[in-house]
């Protein structure tokens, strides 16, 4: 079986390999792969936005275990979801947002699964490796708790079109500095367009990185199938000071 | 067979994959699990931290191999040891300070094992990896090395108390900023007390970080069953400006 | 079959893990291993330099899949390399510099393996694992396109050496800051010697790196047999301002 881990706890604590420990002892022969790590202390849009674009790429079937935490120890629930292509186990805090939609939800109620603990601090450790691992030795998802209609979600903002305008926001940067938006790629004209990202402006269009002119930003059909605006072989994010959240403003002469 | 790798290597480098390379090609099969590579540079302390965090978390019978070996090349032993839980490998610098008592303590004196190397610098692959692969390909313990009864050992100050005090240190700063002292949770009297450290102080208690008021910091008992220092959601290292080794003292009124 | 993964894409991102989902989907049971993520965006050389030094640990027959690829979407070819000892996947920019010579090199010219691509900003995923994959599968390597005899290549400019005087460069600055040169370290005589870089000299030489003096440089011995400059715990490429590419040159009196 395959696991993989999403979480903010860094690489240079114990604590994924903690979890990693629990989940072999639990479930041996379990696959690990790493999502990441580094995402940012408590920051449950970058992990949900990470999830959503990772999770296409794994086999049916696999389980995917997302420790993103602030409220570890509050009476905050604990998911476990299954889609159908793949199973989550996650804190009830929005981060599953992309994947809550007509699936079949669980609070997680089996108390006797989780590991005596010295604290309430170490969740990832003591009670969600020890569910994963249960779905991972084969325990249906429903005996895990019962099914609830009212999980957590993140406030969600499409973007939107209008003749000649088209309004989205950067959904996240990457390392090498690409604005990448929320907005579709197949939405963009085919006649010449404008976009605008915290005062500046680039009409250039391009279809891969290395047919942008030096020093020049242009916008780019990206990896998920929406807009990236980038640099050939620059930071743009900080040439542009543009961070997750910005909004992105494409605009064009007749519709 | 299942190994952990531990080093102050960084993941910048190729010499995680080295040891990682020559450990698949000598014991192909094993499954390896990082527990950090972030230790700082010849940091044996937060080495040492880190593995007895670390370590009981997984199986039985697990390898666990710690390099963080500022005397490579040097006439520095190299350590093999077996708990009732575990194997370790690692260079006689203190590193399995944690491990070390009652259990059996073997010099390596195996050099046929070791690899023909171009330089003293990098054990890590050239005798660390061949070490640990001869354990997991299931050779004995006994086999590697004569018992030794003198492994050099961090020094340790255990924390104390005495009515109305107690006086220990701060052993980790995570990632989060949580000060994590040597102060045993069990320890902490029933009735109000005060944490001072570097000049600040909380009387505040709580059980998980979303129970404290924002900007406020509280005592909480923590992963490894000892008094953490926290913020809610923020970095208390940085805002009280503290660092591993920090004295914390605790005190209260009556005993 | 055992796959390694070198890439510049850092661990902070979605792409590592996309790129190791869609190994496991298409080729289940592959063993995965990263060689390092953390080359700096676009850095070439670097990742050629990493993958030369990390190569040779592995077993036999592994794949090394490698994605520093500022050229994804434009025209440059894709590899596919088989030496003696392992197969390589990675784009036509240099990148397989230090395996080219005398082996089968291919340009991968299977377009029906690719991934259904939204753009062309992600080959790692939709093509570069797609190709690592079928290979891992058992695929021939003969089908996947044919021998071409012009592989793009670094340039390569080796250490020199005339009577009384060696000269090389810093090929690689690793985290503790030792320089690491491209002088082999049976060139050095047998008499006292000098190194220098970036105006800073040392006549000192060791066989490792305790036994260097505090504060002190010195020629040692390094893991891949040529001479690197180290300090004793310190971080000499700080203390000296050098970054890779340094030149250095090795003078003494008589030959």
């Amino acid at each position: 079986m395959l696991l993989t881990l999403l979480t903010d706890f860094g690489t240079a604590d114990y604590y994924v390999a903690a979890v990693k420990g629990t989940i072999l002892r639990l479930a041996p022969g379990t696959v690990l792969v790493d999502i990441s790590h580094e995402v940012p202390p408590g920051d449950i849009e970058t992990g949900s936005f990470l999830l959503r674009a990772a999770v296409p790429s794994f086999p049916d079937g696999t389980v995917h275990l997302a420790v993103i935490d602030p409220g570890v120890g509050s009476d905050r629930r604990i998911l476990a979801v299954r889609t159908p292509a793949a199973y989550f186990v996650a804190p009830d805090n929005g981060l599953l947002t992309p994947f809550l939609d007509g699936v079949e939800v669980r609070s997680v109620e089996r108390d006797e699964l989780f590991l005596a603990s010295p604290g309430q601090t170490f969740h990832g450790r003591d009670r969600f490796a020890p569910i994963a691992a249960s779905l991972l030795r084969g325990e249906s998802l429903e005996s895990l708790g019962p099914v609830i209609p009212d999980p957590v979600r993140l406030p969600f903002s499409p973007p939107a079109r209008e003749p000649g305008r088209i309004s989205g926001r950067v959904i996240h940067v990457d390392r090498y500095g690409n604005l990448v938006t929320d907005v579709p790629a197949a939405w963009l004209p085919a006649a010449p367009c404008r976009a605008e990202v915290a005062g500046h402006a680039t009409s250039r269009r391009a279809s891969h990185y290395a047919g942008i002119p030096p020093g020049e930003a242009a916008m780019i059909p990206g990896s998920l199938g929406t807009v990236e605006l980038s640099l050939n072989g620059e930071d743009l994010a900080r040439a542009w000071s543009v961070s997750r959240g910005a909004k992105v403003d494409i605009t064009w002469n007749g519709s």
